[in-house]
């Protein structure tokens, strides 16, 4: 078989193998996954500001697509929290909440990210992804979670209140706090308080009641499920409708119908920078998920892989009525942990929500908004890391800078211009820290051919040679503080000084503009008599100078070591 | 005295030493720099498209107000050609040439970019110039080289042809070409030719009449005067007026006016992006001549310094009328090579040009503008280097893409874009460089201690210990690629494989997502019974690595040297 069907088709890896046992593990995983996402999906619709049967349909044909094309056999896509709540975000600048044309907006926005992602794989930019680091992917998730769960209170309340960012969310949450729904308040606090128990508290008491903690845990997912048939009878039984109580309402029965989106070509231009920023975002949560999940089995994943199947999800979400979608963390690691093999897993899940689409809809109708409220809130409260910013206080400045830049700007921006600082204030933050790199005067650690700094370690030093180790690679942003520190080294001593030797170790590539600098250095220092040697130049470093007539103009030499430089270049009374 | 009085205002550094010898050569330069300030002046205000007497104020009080705070003592500053340009592009895209809003919109350009450079200045941004390569500037200012010269054609031929990109000024200038004026057109070539002789070959002409090299090289220098005058003579002669030749015009005679510019925040606002452009590009090019001039002589230049120094001078020109100054380059090489020894030189020059605005101007009326534009072109094309894509595509591909997007887009898009697109350009090629570090697998170089790549030279190994040296600091772009590159190293080698031992001598930095990324591979290598160690680790990454739990998990020790590592691990039969 041709390699890149291989890669274009990751299940024909694992179809020619696959087996009874397999299909066991696969089919008990799909069957939890999709008890788990029936709630989920009508959740995040919700979240997104869509009708909830978007959210099924978001749960069914992009599951089938990832099955196809995804490099990761465990990761489970379909709507998350974050990008949920990024495509309200977007979608409601350009249209009202509940239109025609909020939902359409949506679906196009899948259909745009989609394309973009398998552009994206196509021209294999998997490596973008390195972009976001770590602190501001959690920082930028954190403050996303806590923007998502204020933005749910109104639900659980009752009341209207709108907003984007935390002063905006705040601020109405109070002024409207006044008008609650009694009933609402009761049943969305009860679900609250009762799915928080889930959590810690349903499986230890399982277990109390003999179960095996495997299968304490596993029914203990089933939490979200119990509030929702709960909330349901207590919605018919009590007449909820009748007291205010906001109710899911009418969910057309049935699969979703295949159409292509409209090419509105302007509506896409201004869904463009979003649709860029929710790819990106999805990606990177996907491929964390599915690096994760890979690990633990010996697996891989393939970045670039990755972009297309998940581009074919959300083409897939599209043209079946549904909104962007990525790899989710919760539902993938309960796939993972329920035994899924492969994403025949997925495949199963598919189906079980497409007979939930079939069947379930008409009971949906009495379930309670504030449920579904309460289910969110749970789910976002285990995304909210504050740990995070204790690790980067302590271990650099920088990286904290990153993680409260991406925090603080989501917070108080909202998230396309939060996620954006984050991008910014990372990259900034790396160049500031390369332009002004670590410089230290080495010396001869005693007994060995190694040159440490002279302010940390005991070490032997001449006083006609200056052994200098620039601590990073020299380019357009250093460059000239690379010039200045070494004329600065030269200020400092005295006239024995006859030779300079820069110990390229850390030296991994010298662009155009430092060469020029290094060249005005090797003129200035040859004026006042000083020698520029180089020592442990790097082969791809020497090669690029090699290119260059910059080794005729030295004026000192090319040493392989810094030991054989000194040995060289120190006065013969002393050796 | 005070240090930050002394670093405030340089020239208290040189008043008290200044003697009859620094006089004599300060008003020597003084008159060359004049004679040759006041065409240029008038032909940049003719470039920003603004009436020729506003270029004779942006020399008068910006070069008091660099005099007082500029760090270097021979800058020479006033309008040059690329801020000039810049500065068209950015007033015209708000109000029309020639209109009332337009000249004012300068002004506003000139205080409010002043303004952000003493802001700059006062926060020390002065590195924040490193993020312009050498590169970018270069071809930056080749492309707006060729842009000037291009927009100055029509005043050559006396046709209307607008734009401010090459396709744009080339259609134009094609489309209006029939409809040339000839006596304009004769003039503005004779000019030109003349223009391009004198730069070669006058002096060498001067020189046989029996002039010194030095007098001959000064007195070559007054050839745009010389063309001024006869074009001008012509002009009165043959009534160029009645002939359709456009003329400068009325000049105001006097002095400027001291005005504050109208607070106007909408307008500050419109122009808000396009004067921190010009503001940075601005300083870049005068810190590069300061820079230059100043090492020939020993002196220093501090960049903080400059910030303010060309604050104070922009804000100088937008109270008195003028427009956006810099350190201009010829200038301040005629300065500096006609033996300016400090800023009184510039002082003596602002007080030339006051004398040129209160005598001369009834004169500028009959000055053909062709006879400017010549002026112009001649000046630009020294600018336009295009070695320098030689030179970069022979050093490395990164700098040659660079220069090349540059240029590309500043012809082609525009100065704006240009330079933010050459910007963007330098960051990304270096973060995408440094996202995938050169990684070796090292050995022992026979006879020393020292690990050189295995591929590259003859070295020592051991089966059971590969040793890889990571060209890069550890950071968020480059942590996955780092994680996937050992995994690679891994399964290359077979079950004797039991340590692995980082060489951390290019490691300058391990941040918070390459450190996650490290703890993965350490657990991911004990399961398979390798152990990593890490050597060489540098104080600064240690003290880092020190304040978390990192070295606790570490399965490995921290070696001083590479080579105490292998001869630590090497089985005891090999050693």
């Amino acid at each position: 078989m041709k390699p890149w069907l291989r890669n274009l088709l990751p299940p024909l890896d694992w179809l020619a193998s696959y087996n009874r046992e397999a299909l066991a593990s696969d089919s008990l995983a799909a069957v939890i996954v999709t008890i788990m996402l029936i709630p989920q999906s009508l959740a995040y619709a919700l979240l997104a500001g869509l009708p909830a049967e978007m959210g099924l349909y978001a749960s069914i044909l992009p599951l089938l697509a990832y099955a196809l094309f995804g490099s990761s056999r465990t990761l489970s896509v379909g709507p998350v929290a974050v990008v949920s709540l990024m495509t309200a975000t977007a979608v409601g600048k350009i249209a009202a909440t509940g239109s025609l044309g909020y939902a359409s907006a949506a679906i196009a926005m899948a259909l745009l990210s989609g394309m973009m992602l398998i552009g994206m794989g196509f021209l294999r930019f998997g490596y973008l992804a390195n972009l976001l680091s770590h602190p501001v992917v959690s920082g930028f998730i954190t403050a996303s979670g806590i923007i998502i769960a204020l933005s749910q209170l109104r639900h659980i309340f009752g009341i209207d209140a709108h907003g984007e960012t935390l002063p905006t969310l705040l601020s109405t949450l109070f002024a409207h706090l006044p008008q609650f729904n009694t009933v609402t308040t009761i049943t969305g606090l009860a679900a609250l308080v009762f799915l928080f128990w889930v959590r810690s508290g349903l499986a230890p008491l399982l277990r109390s009641f003999g179960l095996s903690a495997g299968a304490a845990s596993m029914l203990a997912k089933a939490g979200p499920v119990i509030v929702i048939i709960a909330t349901t009878l207590a919605s018919v039984i009590f007449a909820y409708e009748d007291l205010g109580v906001a109710l899911v309402g009418v969910v057309p029965q049935g699969l979703p119908a295949f159409s292509l989106p409209a090419m509105d070509f302007e509506l896409w231009s201004e869904l463009a920078v979003s649709a860029l920023l929710i790819s990106v975002i999805g990606f990177v949560e996907s491929v964390s998920v599915g690096k994760t999940l890979a690990a633990k089995r010996r697996q891989r994943i393939d970045a670039n892989q990755e972009l297309v199947a998940l581009g074919a999800a959300n083409v897939a979400s599209a043209v079946s009525g549904g909104f962007p979608v990525t790899g989710g963390f919760s539902r993938s690691v309960v796939n993972f942990d329920a035994g899924a093999q492969t994403q025949l897993a997925s495949v199963l899940t598919a189906v079980g929500i497409a007979a939930a689409a079939l069947l379930l809809t008409p009971v949906l109708y009495f379930l309670p908004k504030a449920t579904l409220a309460a289910t969110i809130i749970v789910a976002v409260t285990s995304l909210i890391d504050f740990g995070l910013i204790k690790v980067a206080w302590n271990y650099s400045k920088s990286d904290f800078t990153a993680v409260m830049v991406t925090i603080v700007s989501t917070l108080f921006l909202g998230v396309e211009l939060g996620v954006l600082a984050g991008i910014v204030a990372s990259i900034s933050l790396h160049l500031h820290k390369t332009s002004q790199p670590h410089i230290a005067i080495v010396g001869e650690v005693p007994g060995t051919e190694h040159f440490r700094n002279v302010n940390r370690h005991d070490v032997i030093t001449h006083p006609s040679i200056v052994s200098l180790r620039i601590d990073e690679s020299l380019y357009f942003a250093n460059a000239g503080y690379m010039e200045s520190a070494i004329y600065a080294v030269i200020a400092e001593h005295d006239a024995d000084l006859k030779h300079i030797v820069l110990q390229c170790t850390a030296v991994n590539a010298i662009d155009l503009s430092a060469l020029e600098a290094l060249e005005a250095v090797t003129l200035r220092l040859k004026e006042q008599g000083i020698m520029l040697h180089l020592s442990e130049v790097k082969g791809p470093v020497m090669d690029a100078l090699e290119r260059t007539d910059f080794l005729e103009h030295l004026s000192g030499q090319v040493f392989l070591t810094q030991h054989q430089a000194c040995e060289a270049l120190k006065p013969a009374v002393c050796s």
